[in-house]
């Protein structure tokens, strides 16, 4: 047996199915293994960054981690941007980059050291990695293989997941070995404070609060914990938010469940969580995405609790105060709570948030009565009313992400994601592969915009070669549409580079090129074209026409704290929906506005 | 004036033209400085991978260098790749990428140093760029500016050249500055250390030398040392042979031009290189793809003396013995030795590396009889006779960057080029719109291959918008042909994710998507189309149909001396190549064959 065997036979053990890859000289040997092994599969893909993204997905979408495998130097580099998506987005995942020979490697050698480049297409990925990977190594003598890959495998899935890099020179690629006489890792043994007399306090404090809010994060997601997440939330009628991240832990159609929070949020859950009294904040980071732009006024009269399993998170000194820091794994936290025997319901207080919900809903009657364009807001709406409960929806970065994610209504089941963190253009297409591949080749939506997708375009053929049912909905805004929101409101309308100097393909004729079926939608009307196209057993390339200058909204404007969301309300309306005491208290902010 | 308008002032300054962007949220300010200055344009283009190699072959063919700007996160990694062809091959390139706002940074408070990511789409490019770059740095002051930019100039453009990068954080770009009162950047003396007393020894000894060789490197262009080199040439009647990078510095219809050398070079270059007992190297790192794999065995009786401006080059230590090292840039090396006045003529031994010139051509007689395919030596002949002196040729990699340089003829004033020492797939489309828009928009020969073009295929679109004459030609031949040749000589033909698991698009429909023209050649009679796609003011994509196991012929096999490449010659002509000395010194490694 060959290392490059045993790394195969390894990456079995831990149920990847498939590794995403392309080959090239310095990966060979690796690649070759896969011609001796029935129990895994490879994808060649088009382009290394579509390999990563669809690790990324394949991870968050299967039953455990992913993996990919490129050749050195461009190979590698073409990796990163992938790589960060899992890292910021604390998925698992292994990328595996063939490296030049041991002998010709700049650290083979002092006097290589500061040389650029000894072997060809060599590049030194592990400290390029090393900023995005929790742990990222090349690999020096093939007898440390076993202990490599499970200390990979430990730090990937261990803790706060994230992706590992291992770079395995050609020679060592195919060193015989011999699997009984290799060393194991061990993983450090698991420190768990945690207990009920730290528990019940959370509790009583909850009890005894008058406006409590749970907020959930990606972290349940990535620990695993929604079983877990779910017996917790019956003990519970009180209002309950998400982040994006979190946004498909929870049945949009449960009568607490209030929305999503944040600059992009909706009013509703922004109420709620910044007239609540009491938060619990379950796997979340609380960035300014979520909080606002300035931290300190994010939910300024609540007593917070927040589980994270990053104590780096917690102890961040951002204007934030947290009350309670708890720092564990999510998973472990709800497991322990859930034996305690609790109930805890605020009904005039959830009726209030649930009152803010009907008051101020996304989509405004006035959306529906567009003719020309589709109202992209009226588009997601009606998507979420016709998919089903295991679609998976994963939506790409901008404009259409975030109606995606002010609009979608998830049902339980169904999961919705994007590279939150990373966010880079060209995402959801590879990661709509990922998912598929994961998900025994079944349908994807894939929600694109017009610039996105041409990043990772390439990837088009994959999808057309593997025959997968992925719906790919190109909103055609005609430009970088955030960017010229962003312009409109700061910079006079000057489209430099979002409207002026950009352009298109013409994305009907791309369709038939890579053979995929394609479809526009040109207003409302049109949309009873789509269920057809959501039902086909094939791809399926759905242009749907927006405003050149299509709006997000609401939108909180920065400085502002994350109840006064533009376009601003009425103030007398606005200050209405806010407690007494967090008027007096910011008074300068909302005289402002 | 603001920051962002400081900065194109400069880049305005250092004759900048174009720059290659993709707009985003944390760079909207600088982007937004285009609108008031009419002096500088902005590329808009698909894919920040394909800016950065734009960028790199702007600045090889343009006056001066090149600079890209990107947003934070994933902006700023997808450069990477292209950052690595200009670290690697020497090319002046400044990377700007914005960057979140100072107070929402990781580095902006202790307590945030080890949380994977503060503001939104914040990822640590300084870190994760400084092995590929020169010089990396987040600006923390707007009053740096001035000294940061003279300095990343300075380094990009000074001794050994390369990219630099420059991360200007959101709050910084819009900062009014007083530049007036900007501190400025003071270049380290430079320290020249060569008189005559060090070059007549050269002189002398290649005068005495019974068969000297000059190989000229690309470092010579990098030292825009061609005019100082055409002078130097004048005074020399001896062989003269190039690397890959070094090879349009020289006419090849010159006589004593012999060919390219290495480990794909041509048989008669490798033998003038192995026979010679004097070697002057200019400008060439002398690695392992230009020496075989076993440096020791490279040119192993010749006194070498060796001109590289990176004494690191110098000292490395690679089996390579190396008599004198003149650790200097390679122009003033020219300028200097050029004052002195000498002529050396070796007509005997010139004549013998003439005749192996003559003895073993690329093209065999048998490569012209191929009827239902094209040969891609015979093709790149027939490029090579129709093309003009003024003409830039860019291949991408693997199988047809190979049959390029092996075959083309270069005609002196012509440029062919690759991103050689980081080889990505996807580097020629891109780069042939740098260099176009370097070249007034001038036409330019883009080779590139059927798994190459697909990485920055989103680029087409740039080409169409921009209405470049750039003349793609696809080299077909079904997928990873390199990756194919290695699979069968010593994979025992298993085509792992060459072969098998890879197709391709159609290339007729994607040219028809993009809206340009298409032509297929589907053998050599079908040549007779390319004269006018070639002519035409509009970009082509001319699709040339190849075996699907074309092989590079002739290359040498791991660990055989240069001199003994593959299919091995007959042991007697062999023998009768190579000086009776050399023979007997090696003759276990001649015997094995």
């Amino acid at each position: 047996m060959n290392l490059s065997d045993y790394v195969l036979n390894f990456l079995v053990k831990k149920r990847v199915k498939k590794v995403f890859l392309i080959t090239g000289g310095a990966i060979s040997f690796m690649v070759d293994a896969f011609s001796r092994n029935k129990k895994i599969k490879y994808i060649s893909v088009g382009h290394e960054q579509g390999a990563a993204m669809m690790a990324d997905a394949y991870s968050r979408i299967g039953p455990n981690f992913s993996c990919t495998m490129v050749t050195s130097g461009p190979g590698a580099t073409n990796l990163l941007t992938g790589i960060g998506c899992s890292y910021f987005d604390s998925i698992p995942s292994l990328h595996i980059c063939g490296q030049v020979n041991t002998y010709e490697q700049q650290s083979s050698n002092k006097s290589t050291f500061n040389v650029r480049q000894v072997g060809f297409q060599e590049t030194d990925i592990v400290s390029i990695s090393k900023p995005i990977t929790k742990f990222s190594y090349k690999l020096k003598n093939e007898n440390d293989i076993k202990y490599i890959l499970e200390k990979c495998y430990y730090l990937a899935t261990s803790g706060r997941p994230g992706p590992v890099l291992l770079d395995i020179p050609m020679d060592l690629q195919r060193k015989t070995i011999n699997s009984n006489k290799l060393k194991s890792f061990t993983p450090p043994k698991k420190k768990i404070k945690l207990s009920n007399i730290e528990l019940k306090p959370i509790i009583n404090k909850m009890d005894r609060s008058k406006k409590p809010v749970i907020i959930l994060g990606g972290g349940i997601k990535y620990a695993k914990a929604q079983n877990h997440l779910k017996q917790f939330l019956k003990k519970l009628k009180i209002p309950i938010v998400t982040t994006w991240s979190g946004v498909d832990l929870i049945d949009h159609s449960k009568k607490n469940y209030i929305g999503n929070i944040g600059v992009y949020g909706n009013r509703a859950a922004n109420f709620t969580v910044q007239n609540s009294d009491f938060i619990l904040s379950l796997g979340t980071r609380l960035d300014t995405r979520v909080t606002g732009g300035v931290p300190k006024n994010f939910a300024r009269d609540a007593e917070k609790f927040v589980i994270d399993i990053d104590k780096n998170e917690l102890n961040k000194k951002r204007g934030l105060h947290i009350h309670h820091k708890i720092n564990s794994d999510v998973k472990y936290f709800l497991k322990q709570i859930n034996k305690i025997n609790f109930r805890i319901s605020k009904n005039e207080w959830t009726k209030r948030c649930i009152i803010w919900k009907r008051n101020y809903p996304i989509i405004l009657d006035s959306y529906h009565k567009i003719k020309n364009f589709v109202n992209p807001y009226v588009f997601i709406d009606y998507l979420s009313n016709i998919l089903k409960t295991k679609d998976i929806i994963i939506a790409d970065d901008g404009g259409h992400l975030t109606w995606t994610l002010q609009t979608f209504r998830v049902k339980y089941g169904q999961r919705l994601f994007s590279a939150f963190g990373n966010s880079p253009m060209g995402y959801s297409l590879p990661a709509s592969i990922g998912a598929s591949i994961a998900n025994n080749n079944n349908r994807v939506i894939c929600i694109d915009g017009d610039g996105s997708i041409q990043i990772n375009l390439q990837e088009l053929h994959t999808i057309y070669k593997l025959k997968l049912p992925i719906k790919i909905f190109i909103l055609n805004n005609d430009g970088y549409g955030i960017i010229k929101q962003f312009q409109e409101l700061y910079l006079e309308k000057r489209y430099e580079a979002s409207g002026k100097g950009v352009s298109n393909p013409n994305f009907k004729k791309i369709a038939n090129a890579f053979n995929i079926n394609y479809t526009f939608i040109k207003n409302h009307a049109d949309f009873k074209k789509i269920v057809k196209k959501l039902n086909s057993k094939l791809p399926e390339i759905i242009e749907i026409k927006l405003k050149k200058n299509q709006k997000i909204i609401p939108k909180l404007q920065f400085g502002n704290p994350l109840e006064d969301m533009s376009p601003l309300l009425p103030r007398k309306e606005f200050l209405k929906n806010m407690d007494v005491k967090l008027i007096n208290r910011d008074k300068k902010i909302f005289e402002a506005n």
